[in-house]
């Protein structure tokens, strides 16, 4: 359980996965209700109260209800999520349980317990912050923070400073649109529901919506924003936004390096096309072609299979302008391969954080998109996992 | 080195990669010059002559010229194929001393040979044939041989019987449009070109564009038809059409049952679709999800991630209509899990060809998609290829 205070600001965005849970269908509504406040977020794993129709939708409403009373405040003021298995129902006995405990527990804005709770087949745990000066004049811009925190919004040693602070999990389904996981994004800031929504598509398009570990956009995954409305500084929006993205972009790349069977990180770099959609497109099939993950976690730098997957793309390229470099090393251009040794080329696939980039020559649009190595520790996890 | 009568009607289909290998620009070249006549095909693994740029282009083109000479027929008259990594050149020395030998030996219409030498990490020889009663009043139908003979158009036996031969080559890289391995389909009935071309794009639309083994479409990949005009009898089209989709459709499943690292084939079969676009979208999106082919592979009745798969493949599903079938049993239907115990559920999963059906529930359109389990034992092989 999070629990933020009373009043707070509150946004989402969910999978578009037609099977979308039932928790999911409850927290947008709720949301629309309230207009974008919220005050408590409620998630269980081992069960993702997904394809169990009516059942499990009053299921998730009974959890809901629950949570509004214990923590004194409207049903619309609870969002939920779930994550575990599709099909199965609810353990409720279990769950009600421990409702009022929790909310007796839980302080208002601290996220490292959450961040614990929430973990699943992840690894490690999965914080970041961002701090930006309070005021609209402020040009300090954005500050690193050298540790992670447990606070998300009290703030006292920083009394001028705006904390921006996320958590999600991964570490399977991982996929765009929505569609990736748990994450959550909490600031002090003073913001308007329209403000928090607005900053929270921006951070997820550049982040959680450019990685990808097998493809499979789930029935559960969301991410939720909240702004503690109450004791809410002013801030900069540009430098609030630049926090929310650097925010996110850090837990995605903690999602992409945690997850399942991971083994080696790369990124797709895409430069040249000809249109937005031509460089997401090059970008995200190079990431997530199956032999092009093979061989980076191999290290094999077979990178005639980067070049397949660009040409099956879908975007109309001239391979004569084509320029491909991985790492330091140019492997393609000028519609032929470099004359480059088969060792030296090694070297670059064998590094912990692979780069591949390519010129399509064509315009000035570009995009990226981050995966990690396919290996077999990810197809051994996923093969036993209901059993 | 496949020869074929002088003079034969020929067809291809090609990769729609758009890095396509230089034989396959050559292919697609001489088969319009010759307005669809071929008598030779040659094919070399190991190197796939694609990304390799004007020199790649020019030593396919050597060979071609190298091949029309020894074999006493026109430069257009040969077809030719690379498979293997991409990227690197062709060992011109090894290929030309081979290529007279070849001509010398290569007796027309033999198949078997051919199919022999096309196999790469291929374990089994893939054959296929059917025979078509002679004449275009015949209502024999197609017959079943009950193995698989050595000559495509050679037809002693049978005077009557035209017959249709298949062989095909896998076993990676397996994906539609085009874009499936090495296919050729040649028959000894008298066709016109555009009669040979008809026919092989309907064969191919129900066989090798319904398979999938790893998402990745090749730069090499094609399919080739020939019919020996000289010696060709009538047949009764409709009966040859079924024959060469019967022939495709064996050695597409051949390749998929063949496929690296495969353990088991499963089908997804949709129906009820609004549209046929629907209905293949579905179907391929499910055959295709890593998490449904990791749950095929460890025989886990994790049937939620084919609904989830479903959910993400851009169709507009209703779920309260969805009906999903894995075997004999309803997993789901009216929105709601059907109650089936899970060691009843397993057993379905763990049998040698699972199939698995949905009732969209939205109109009449149908299709189905044919995929395998994805293994430890693909990704090792595939981290490890060109090293």
């Amino acid at each position: 359980m999070l629990r933020m205070d009373d009043g707070a600001v509150a946004a989402a965005m969910f999978t578009t996965n037609q099977f979308a849970a039932a928790p999911v269908h409850i927290s947008r509504d709720h949301l629309r209700n309230s207009c974008g406040y919220a005050s408590v977020l409620i998630v269980n794993s081992g069960c993702a109260n997904a394809a169990t129709g009516p059942h499990g939708y009053a299921d998730a409403q009974t959890i809901g209800d629950y949570v509004a009373q214990e923590c004194g405040c409207a049903p619309d003021a609870v969002l939920m999520n779930s994550t575990g298995i599709i099909g199965k129902r609810l353990p409720m006995t279990n769950i009600q349980k421990v409702i009022a405990p929790l909310a007796q527990q839980c302080v208002p804005g601290s996220a490292e317990p959450f961040a614990r709770a929430i973990m699943t087949t992840d690894t490690r745990l999965k914080m970041s912050t961002r701090l930006v000066a309070s005021g609209v004049t402020s040009g300090a811009g954005t500050t690193r923070t050298t540790q992670a925190t447990a606070n998300t919004t009290q703030n006292p040693a920083h009394s001028k400073q705006i904390r921006v602070t996320g958590v999600a999990k991964g570490a399977g389904m991982i996929h765009p649109n929505m569609a990736t996981m748990i994450a959550v994004i909490a600031t002090d800031a003073a913001l308007e529901p329209h403000e928090l929504n607005a900053m929270l598509r921006v951070a997820v398009e550049q982040s959680f919506h450019r990685i990808s570990i097998d493809g499979d956009t789930s029935t559960n995954d969301s991410v939720f924003a909240f702004a503690s409305a109450q004791r809410g500084a002013a801030a900069d929006h540009g430098e609030l936004q630049r926090a929310f993205c650097e925010v996110a972009r850090e837990l995605a790349r903690m999602i992409v390096c945690d997850g399942e069977g991971f083994t080696r990180a790369f990124e797709v770099r895409v430069r040249g096309a000809a249109s937005a959609t031509d460089a997401l497109d090059v970008a995200k099939t190079v990431a997530t072609s199956m032999l092009v993950r093979c061989a980076i976690t191999g290290g094999d730098p077979n990178w005639g299979r980067m070049l397949a997957a660009a040409g099956r793309s879908g975007t109309r390229l001239n391979p004569e302008r084509v320029c491909l470099r991985v790492g330091e090393l140019v492997l393609f251009h000028n519609g032929q391969p470099a004359d480059i040794r088969k060792d030296i080329a090694q070297a670059e696939f064998c590094k912990p954080n692979v780069i591949v980039e390519f010129d399509l020559g064509q315009g000035d649009h570009d995009d990226f998109f981050i995966s990690s190595g396919l290996t077999q520790e990810y197809v051994k996890l996923n093969s036993e996992y209901s059993t």
